[in-house]
């Protein structure tokens, strides 16, 4: 058997999926979070102590007030890895396993005071992986409302008016702010918060993380990629649809189906067991076999430049990815599916639904309709 | 003559300000930037590629793809740090400084393949402390909007009827979750983001980060704290208030008195050559010179729990801080001066105003009044 191993996060669990996974525990600042022989204990400052002792989800919240104080006393720098190192001498505790992104400041400082640092690399909670019910149950709620704010970002764009090159909408240019931020709001009233929303029109949707801004095109391309966190679960949604209002040209038409095609090619083979490599080299088989291929132009990187989908959790990116590297599908997982392709001079297409995969094929958390020209 | 240190973050820009500060590109996947002998690399993949060449002030991006295809080729594992290996060994470099943050992983495999790293603690680019005139400008935006939403908030409670022991508003119940949407919709349509709204009625507000739900009280305090960062700048404004609606208790009305207190004592001592320890302390004595103890009362920490300040800028909480250790103030900095109290059962006053650091004092950036009663 293998001896227990004595975990350490230093971190905040705004940012640090895995703290707030372990903790339950919403904190902005940073705080010490230990697992000794399996007891949770929380480190941390007087402004936060009171609120974690009744939310935090750990056997043992322990102020640094006090570890301070004895640090003044002797005269020495008060430090986060001064405090830990009072802490763990009176657990006995020399070595700790931290994750990949643990501070290279602090593993120096805890080095030199000849603790043993051991890396456990992500995922460092194999657990996230595999959702449990009520973390599938909070992914749907969260994607629900992707699902209404999609159909009023295309309800917008169908409502407008094409007058020229632009699209217009009650008597204004309709521009990629005015539909984000019609987007944004609408989730913030759903508990949603929504923070780099893409809204990218013609040549800026070649770029598939250009958020996108100023007036949006006709007869073009329309990436709509719209990502919010639930600000009451924590969990994320995730879809992107792609539309034209107007005509749009034979070889964005073109573009649409293969995308089209590929996103249900990986759909199908989307089961526990699978391989996420294999879904993304079919895809990248399908385009090719089509002639879309990858290439340089004008500077940028154009064809099916991304991968075919990431995890989605208390990260909006987390494993297990379907890319270039192998990764095996597990029933509970939930992945997006996102093939897209992009040419500068054409317009960029992407198709995003995010599902939940079963034992034989997976449950797709999207209705919403795909369709190009509206 | 110190020689030039080659420098090396790996991380995104969403969440790391330093390399946002560094290249002014907006980035959320992990990318690999450099500064060797002065000239600075971005290293990254092809989906963030185009957009990079267009958005990034450096003077050179790569892709990371065809050291990824030579590392395939060899049959190596594709790792960030192997890809890094291959560009520092063209480059004929070995010796890399890095920041507090840097992952342990990535520290570990570049020790493994034979580089060895330095460690520069915060803060990483000195230079971000002083703010230029632009990042002044762009902080004082953020700000205005910030005065502007608290003005909304305040008017709505003020604007709310008591019945019982709670507010009502427009027919219904008055609750956080409706003043905090309404703050930070407004502030979307000003272009700025706010996370954790501070909207905390009676004992909610007694831990300073609880970010406050359900029914809004009356003749209790209300701690709004208000803190966006604009979406189009990257810069946060932050600002908070106490409002009591009703009729507030002598109590509070006396640490509502001793908070303003401290904040103008606190004002008025920051200046170009201060102290930041000392304004803290300062503002300590006070009030313990009016009675105002620190002790633990029902598992929380009461009293005065946090420190007077912070800077501002890319990051929400950066330094210099107003706390307990020595950091020396400079004209241009921002700093955040924000006493507090509280105790259980009887409430929370934290009054928080964001001022530029002059050679003789300091320019206060709100001008929202401060009244308890509303």
């Amino acid at each position: 058997m293998k001896p227990a191993e004595n975990l350490l996060i230093i971190s905040d669990s705004q940012s640090d999926a895995n703290l707030y996974y372990a903790t339950g525990f919403l904190v902005g600042g940073t705080v010490m979070y230990l697992e000794i022989e399996g007891r949770k204990a929380l480190l941390l400052n007087d402004l936060e102590y009171g609120r974690a002792n009744v939310e935090a989800k750990v056997d043992q919240v322990i102020s640094t007030t006090p570890y301070e104080e004895n640090l003044r006393s002797a005269g020495e720098r008060v430090r986060l890895t001064s405090v830990l190192d009072l802490f763990l001498k009176e657990e006995g505790v020399q070595e700790l396993t931290v994750p990949a992104n643990f501070p290279f400041s602090h593993a120096l400082r805890l080095k030199e005071k000849g603790y043993t640092l051991r890396l456990r690399d992500d995922p460092f909670y194999k657990e996230r992986l595999i959702k449990r019910p009520e973390e599938i149950s909070a992914i749907e709620e969260t994607q629900r409302h992707v699902e209404a704010a999609m159909e009023l970002a295309v309800s917008i764009i169908t409502k407008s008016t094409i007058r020229g090159d632009f699209l217009h909408f009650d008597g204004n240019i309709l521009t990629a702010e005015t539909v984000r931020t019609a987007i944004n709001k609408f989730l913030l009233d759903q508990q949603c918060q929504a923070c780099e929303t893409i809204v990218a029109g013609g040549e800026q949707g070649v770029d598939p993380h250009m958020r996108g801004s100023g007036p949006l095109p006709a007869h073009q391309t329309i990436i709509l990629d719209i990502f919010p966190r639930s600000t009451t679960t924590r969990y994320w949604g995730d879809m992107t649809r792609t539309v034209v209002r107007g005509k749009a040209s034979p070889a964005v038409r073109k573009m649409y189906q293969d995308v089209l095609d590929a996103q249900n090619l990986a759909l199908s083979q989307i089961r526990d067991g699978a391989d996420g490599q294999d879904v993304h080299e079919s895809v990248c088989a399908l385009f090719k076999d089509r002639g879309n291929v990858n290439k340089d132009m004008d500077g940028k990187k154009a064809g099916f430049i991304h991968s075919t989908g990431h995890g989605v959790g208390l990260d909006i990116h987390e494993p297990p990815r379907l890319g270039r590297v192998k990764a095996e599908l597990r029933t509970h997982q939930v992945v997006t599916v996102e093939p897209g392709l992009c040419y500068p001079g054409t317009g960029a297409v992407r198709l995003e639904d995010l599902v939940v995969v079963t034992a034989d094929g997976c449950r797709n958390l999207n209705k919403f309709p795909k369709m190009l020209e509206v």
